[in-house]
């Protein structure tokens, strides 16, 4: 029995260090991340029982992420270990302004773009509470669409309830692309996820974040939507209202992950029942995710309450 | 239901650079170890189900040390976790002849030395096919000793077989309190291992490496008695016959922990009933363990078998 | 003879890299550090005669601490060297908002908290212009309590002029129990320094920075008091008159020892026998001190005298 | 043929890590520096046949810097190769405010400053699109101040339109020294750039950063002349007009080399035919520069493109 | 006009660091490498004019390798910018016996396999003394096989003298379709080079080293093949008689591009008309190879020449 | 009063990592270093008080290396501090054969260089038990070579004794200029300590070491003579006879320093009364110093003993 289980690809990450290009480094930072494996991670820290579907190749760097999603209590007992294909990458160099962070994925040809969903074993998403995959998976391939597909299906099934954050990857498809695959795919989920760049350019909405909000959940029939919108908060409309959140105000060393750490959050408020903590839960790993190099905030779910209730951080001696 | 369970403390250890003395060092490397849950951790890595009995405090080292042992596949959920209390230190300086290893330990006072039996829920012991700790365990204090004792009382009732590394620590005890409270504890065990020096140190046995293991397993009375030498290899006697097995060489990097990976080996051949198997994993994973950081090789099953099919290493691209 | 003498104990410092956690990092940076440690530091940069007395164990980390402090000129020939115990240390986690520094002290049971005040060599007290402490070394047991009694026993029975800093430590006592200790200490001493929040929690005054500063005097019967108000800088308050000095802006690299550097400040005005002169030097001092790593500003006399003059830092090549 | 020949004196630049100085540090970082080589290498970066002339031992340390050079796709075969010598350093501090960064150079009696203009070829600059050289180098010495005159004076003698970046090095020589030596120089020369303060210092001009760059032309009789005034941007003064651009806002992680960015930058427009859209390139290269380790900015034309057209940087996945 | 042209693809080499694996490591040393660009490297390094035809994408890890051999000092202008394209990898650990050296491949789909041979300037092959591949390349892809036989075909129709290093890779292609694709592309080669094992498994051969060559040079109709054999040295065979040259001994730290620098000592030889003094190149050249990390040797040819007059290598200060 | 008083130059260490050159490094280790200057810190941290006289610069490497020597308990209050100059540099490689150790000084123009005999303050050479420096002191220049005359000369007024290390550095100078210097140097000394190849080469000595032990002493007319043989171990010839004392075997993993720390053993065996005893000090200090990164060994007087004791290191935990 899980209280999560979440479908999609992890790579490994390699960072240049701060201040050097790819071109100028001679030592990239290992660490292994994947959006729907972030999520997984970070409910695992706060206390929860999670699952993560996956398929990746039976080498060292498959061997490591799995490891590494472990070690924060994450269950892998659902990987499918494939004896060929390699695992995805991704190339990262971050920057301050003017550069910002750049990302060069060479994920191609990975073992979880291979996946044959009659292969994997959906046990899990039957056995758990909540169910969660990103725009990300569908955008991997056709067999990753089918994967998505059957995810949501078997959760469904199962009254399982499910959330999907959009995650639009310009670098993987187009809007339209993007649209069109998951529209259909939406339907039904109970909660879905965009930043407001997202809501815009994917599903073509306009409006101010909560009317973002408001619209992304009309337009795709989910129970309830949360759009983001960076400093300004997120807001989530469900079918009474749209409640607001302010962001907490924090300074960013690696973004990336940010946005897994605010789903997580989300379903976090999920899985108590309320989707109002859930925002705030949201906003305050997003804050503390920022904070730490890699994907993922190494925080204990005392310290993010303890966030809540201060909203400040003092050295303590 | 697990193939092993181990009881032991598990330290953090701060290793000074190669080449550098903790008086000079700037950094020191961080990783988790402690004989019994480096047997967990290599039996987990070769595919086995393993589970390790100890206690920590909930804080960032704590946390450490359970998350370094999940990411090899131990489960942990048998780990007292104290409110308060301190996590057990080891500092280390390796350096070639003529300083060799040196470890200061800084372990006293720490949450495992202030467990209480009566409060370890030992049921992991009696779901387990093989059960294992060491002579560290009972040298860390009265408490721990119970706990040893304890731990292998439960193993017996519930039918499970036993083995004891003696591991002697000079640092922690003498050999004739050694004696004392491990002769007892060793009595009806099925498996006991001991270096040769400690054979005769803390046993006052006399004579070549298999006289020691034929002589030990008398002393304690034990089902069979392994002893190493180092590179002459290791020998073991039951109650039929002393066998032998020759060390496989190799060049050390790091000698802390291959006296583990040779027992985790050991139960490997338990664990398939057949003991002599067990001494060939068992020179292989200590040579193997040697060659990396650490007190645990990051070799898989397929990597131990293939050393003892070709006892050759070619690279090979 | 010295111009200044210090008690107090150093740690061992092992901080996690900028991004990381202590449960993720595989490298800590170790460095010594310790209030009454620091001040003498900065005061041997600035080229005054300083002596540190304290207790070690005679052991690497401990010989390390000692090279430590000599490296930049103080005299550790008052060290008592403990044939046991261990070297108290510090965890450390440095973080932007909303995180902050947290530090985990691991101190308990360290050769200095076991000092047996009668076996100290005070010779060097009475040989001194000047004798501090802090609030932290009575905070760390009853022997280290009286050793700080004693310590300002003999300052005064030699006619040494006198300063201690607050410095509270809510890991170490609470509020209630460091006033009632600290009260009786501070009678007589010439100049106390504490930051507002301290003065506020322990000594239950209120006020502005100012206020605090004169009421901290009358309640301690010091010659002077000083209340640090960080970016608001700092307030001095004497027989005559309360004055003030703004802070100078920086960034911060690592806040840990700003409030070490400014006493240090003081003091260096004291021996100049121009307090005002010493806000000055601390303010200066404290602003430098941030913008390195570790607990000490690795600066000279005249950088710091530079600063004052020009209160900017151009480039120069 | 080369679009641009630059001469200059390129040294090893050693750098204390962030948080450190030169008297903690236990590493130096290690890159190749040189106020025209660093020119040189830009353009190279940009796409144009870059040459660089000067003179360097043949030992490691030169033979490192030839090797940095031409990594970026400089053309060194007009270095002249000295049999003994010295490698001029410099060692570098980087901290925040109120500290700064602080150059300690260490080139006296390199091997460039002990060339001879006689044995130098010269025929890159006849097949050269655009000649440029520093302030720098006649500061360095007779010899060198001979070699720039002859350099300039080859280059109007072949037609080659020539610039000249002021960079007053106050370490070197002051400014009545550095005025007697560059105005002759300066004579005739197509294109000056000098910082507001070096226009200020060196040749006692007033008024503000537009009125500086038309006085400076006329002063030095150049073409046009461009005075930089950092966050306030630069101004451009030719026969018909003074134009300006504003500074592209960055966040300064090395300010080393950003203003031999700048200078790049407008030798680009120059070799375009557009000394305005040099000004634009100017900014964009020098808001650049800066977000990198080391004196050279790691970047492409497409991404100093890019940044013009969008002036933003947004995370793209 | 070129010395030596060479075909073939590089790679970005990512190792663990000594003592790590690929599981545990949290930074990969980056580096270029491939063999036909190390034997480019090697003889640029040398003082010949190398130039290195190759295909790589337009981004920063394909730059990244241009950008590594240039700084040697190989000529890039021939190398095929792709649009799209990934740059292939391989991840690296080394470690002592008896694990040794595993190389991970990950170059599947990268750019080089996809090259167009009707799309390469084969001009710098018409205009070079020598011209080198390696049997790696035909091994890459059917695509690439048609690059390594019209490269070969070009220098022959322009008189220029060839070499292929057989350099067998298991993980790649077995030896029946080596044999098959090589045997072909051998006829006519000038000097044909192989380890001694890979002359038994891919041609079939038997005998000592010294017969492999001879057997090697008539099966496949080179002017002359040479037979690497470790630490026993190598062998070369003519139309008049085989030569031998003992390996010179030294410590191994990295042997990855051994091979290629014994190959390139070779070619040197050729160049200057004495297959012999090749040789007695390469034996030099692989053993100082071996004691740096990464493919190349870091030396100059006077090195190398100091290494065979003295075989001696004395601390001189 | 001091045991030990030297005289010499120290110098900043830079050295590449293992693996790299200086062409290829990215950073360079740096520590201090210099032959009498390591003699006073091991002596230091054998428990003798020791003062080291020199010149240095007043900027961070200036006080830099004078922070290493105070580090380990060297007195440096008669280190002349120089308002210009530069300090002193050597570049390192160090690989294992057929390359070794490679050293590049970049010390000329030192501070130390320049002393001036009559403004250095001799007074701790009268007050000390024992006088050493090197031959490396007269080769740098005429006024260093001044400076070890009036050295010898204040030490043999007060009736101090004396030694020195002949230290032969052929990159300062050679063996005819040596020899002409250091004859009329040596006479009347007490201890010369001279390296098998620097007897034979300087001093045109031959024979096995035992004879070169003897001959150098009458060639000298010194008190005692040592020669150092490696492997081979040690020679003392004194009035009465020759001792011999083998090396302590051991892995090298710096030599550098090695000779330094033996004759810092000498030097031990000396104040003990007792130079055959210093012989066996030697042998144990050069033996564990090749142990350690850097010039120095971090031993304790302790370990230095317990290593003549055991002659074994055995791991002890």
């Amino acid at each position: 029995m899980f209280d999560l289980v979440t479908l999609g690809e992890a790579m490994i990450r390699l960072a240049a260090p701060h201040g050097e290009s790819l071109e100028s480094a001679t030592n990239l930072e290992m660490r292994s991340a994947g959006a729907e494996a972030n999520v997984a991670v970070v409910l695992a820290r706060m206390g929860y029982r999670t699952s993560w579907i996956s398929r990746l190749p039976d080498d060292p760097l498959g061997r490591r992420i799995a490891g590494d999603l472990r070690r924060h209590g994450v269950d892998t007992s659902a990987v499918a270990w494939a004896a060929g294909g390699r695992t995805g990458l991704y190339f990262l160099e971050q920057a301050p302004p003017p550069r910002g962070v750049t990302v060069y994925y060479d994920r191609g040809g990975s073992a979880f773009s291979a996946l044959d969903p009659d292969r994997i074993d959906w046990a899990p998403v039957r056995q758990s509470r909540w169910a969660h995959t990103t725009g990300i998976t569908p955008a991997l391939g056709e067999a990753c669409a089918r994967a998505a597909v059957r995810f949501l299906a078997e959760a469904r099934a199962a009254g399982v309830p499910t959330s999907l954050d959009v995650n639009h990857r310009r670098k993987l498809w187009d809007a339209k692309r993007a649209r069109a695959t998951l529209e259909p795919l939406l339907e039904g989920i109970n909660v879905v996820i965009a930043a407001q760049e997202d809501a815009r350019e994917v599903f073509d909405l306009q409006g101010s974040p909560p009317d973002l909000a408001e619209r992304l959940r009309e337009r795709v029939r989910a129970g309830a939507a949360v759009v983001t919108a960076g400093s300004e908060g997120a807001y989530l409309a469900d079918d009474d209202a749209v409640y607001g959140e302010p962001a907490i105000p924090g300074v960013e060393v690696d973004p990336i992950g940010r946005g897994d750490a605010f789903a997580a959050g989300l379903i976090w408020g999920a899985l108590e029942g309320d989707l109002c903590a859930g925002l705030r839960y949201g906003v305050a790993l997003a804050s503390l995710s920022q904070t730490f190099w890699g994907d993922v905030p190494w925080v204990t779910r005392q310290e993010v309450l303890g966030l809540l209730t201060s909203r400040s951080a003092k050295p303590e001696r």
